[in-house]
């Protein structure tokens, strides 16, 4: 590594991300499990036919902890549930520990466990476990917090970052960018994206209509740091593959269009929280998309591009109709965007 | 609560803490497998005979991040491997989440990462998944860790909180307070406990040993912040029993003796991370404490008291004979313990 020291951008989701997975955690962590680099660990009992778990973490630091259409609570859940959701699990516990900030207020957190109390719900998952530690005024942030979560993998599901196939349709369920510009909004008071939400939620009963539709599905991930650049090219490399996507396919709001070009950001490298891209052989494609936009999380869903065995790396077809090629995020685009 | 601000004695593992998880997490996540408040969630996989596992996770806030026998990573894996043996899992698989602050050294994570590698073999554990966020330089306080844990329960063994029965033996595994001290005197450059150590380590093979020994092992906890006082009365309140531990069986060491009192702390009250306090009948008492002096982390182990039906609480025979009531930990007496 170039760097001594960590910045920002080992965390962005990006290329020092990466960086930093390969060369440390990966390089003294290896073991086949961890080695996937899925959005969730697989795991297997050790018995023949024993069933499949899935098991995730992940912290949440995004700031501020309130926003237009979710908070930290929400974000912590649906983060988690998603992760195991992009195994094709379905998520059931989730564990919460909280670094919480001296002088924090008590009824903020109440709020934030409300928060977490209702999105669970939603989810269908329980909150089986925790933990609390209390640090000194000026040595956190307020409240972070970290979400685990475990989940069952049904007979017949198989989807991982290293299944997606040349020929693949690749379907996304709606708008891109929509978190991360709620949140810059929220964090520096714009105006400009009145109404604008957060789109924060949890996609494991929209996977599991799309399971029952198509056990087919070979890839399923949540563009969230990075945005969906960064997560195409995650999925490119570990398949093997190539992806080209098509500008025009691509939903996006017309709020986020405008925020990105006065904040000179690029949708497709902005983080989303309520989103996932399926990747599945032409023949099921349909299908599932018409079962995406009968729910309420996929009414916008779209076919945006395909897999193709070459060119390898990850194309966008530009409204002009040349190829762009799209990189992995580089630097760090908008810090502590969950 | 009368505070509307989060104390440092809120994440001190005492009175605050269980009140917070009282009126608050268990108020409003409430189900039975929260509720019963151990140090690891039991899972049982939804059909008859399915496996039962463990699921734990805590947060490392640790200051300083290097301290003599141990370091925030050791730590991490430590905490919860041993909060996974106390339910009397094996554990199998962990997964940490860093939140580190911008400017953090990268030779200082390596470390770090090395350490929790070295730690995950000893206990025979798989690192499996992970997540790193990094926040602005000030607004954390160098490296924070949150460790996950998933373990299997074996068939016949019934380990809780709520299991203490009047006439269980209750077994220490060696000295108490040795974490604490090291840490407070590591933070503060205290030059009086040269050569005290951290007793961090993973429990679950002493745990395993003691578990073919006898299956009658009616709790396991681990000592950890709020000390053995702490630890105790969350048993005796848990089981609805009373406790009587005898201050001259109390393995303790000289420099924690002597640390304590000039600093003015109860050891009965200082963290220890390598360190569990057994219930079991008499019957089978004398046999499990044979096999744990015989394992290198229980030489000094030795039966410390016994659960009674009256008088409940937690009471301690002190050297002059007299009974001195144990509360569990009021305020904060080291923060950033662990």
């Amino acid at each position: 590594m170039k760097n001594d020291k960590i910045l920002l951008s080992h965390g962005s989701g990006g290329r020092l991300t990466h960086e930093l997975v390969e060369t440390l955690f990966k390089k003294y962590f290896s073991n086949p499990i961890l080695n996937t680099l899925d959005d969730s660990a697989e795991l297997r009992l050790g018995y023949p036919g024993g069933p499949r778990l899935a098991f995730t973490t992940d912290s949440f630091v995004v700031n501020p902890i309130f926003f237009p259409g979710g908070d930290i609570g929400r974000l912590s859940v649906c983060g988690t549930v998603n992760d195991l959701a992009m195994k094709g699990a379905v998520p059931r516990w989730i564990a919460i520990a909280a670094i919480i900030e001296e002088g924090f207020e008590l009824a903020t957190l109440k709020k934030v466990v409300l928060s977490i109390s209702k999105a669970a719900r939603e989810a269908g998952v329980a909150v089986v476990t925790g933990d609390t530690k209390v640090v000194e005024k000026g040595k956190a942030d307020r409240l972070f917090l970290t979400t685990s979560g475990l989940g069952i993998i049904e007979e017949g599901v198989n989807v991982s970052g290293k299944n997606a196939r040349a020929g693949d349709e690749i379907i996304i369920n709606g708008t891109i960018g929509d978190h991360g510009i709620s949140v810059i909004a929220a964090r520096n008071d714009f105006k400009f994206s009145s109404g604008l939400k957060s789109d924060c939620a949890p996609l494991n009963n929209l996977v599991k209509k799309m399971l029952a539709a198509s056990k087919s599905i070979n890839v399923l991930r949540d563009p969230t740091r990075g945005g969906l650049a960064t997560t195409l090219n995650e999925i490119a490399s570990s398949s093997g593959i190539g992806i080209i996507i098509e500008e025009k396919l691509i939903p996006l709001k017309n709020e986020v269009r405008a925020a990105c070009g006065l904040l000179g950001f690029d949708p497709l490298y902005v983080a989303n929280e309520g989103k996932l891209v399926a990747f599945a052989p032409g023949a099921s494609a349909g299908k599932i998309l018409k079962t995406m936009k009968s729910d309420k999380l996929g009414r916008t869903s779209a076919i945006i591009g395909k897999a193709v065995s070459s060119p390898k790396g990850v194309w966008l077809k530009t409204l002009s109709g040349t190829l762009r090629p799209l990189m992995m995020l580089e630097g760090e685009q908008l810090p502590r965007i969950c």
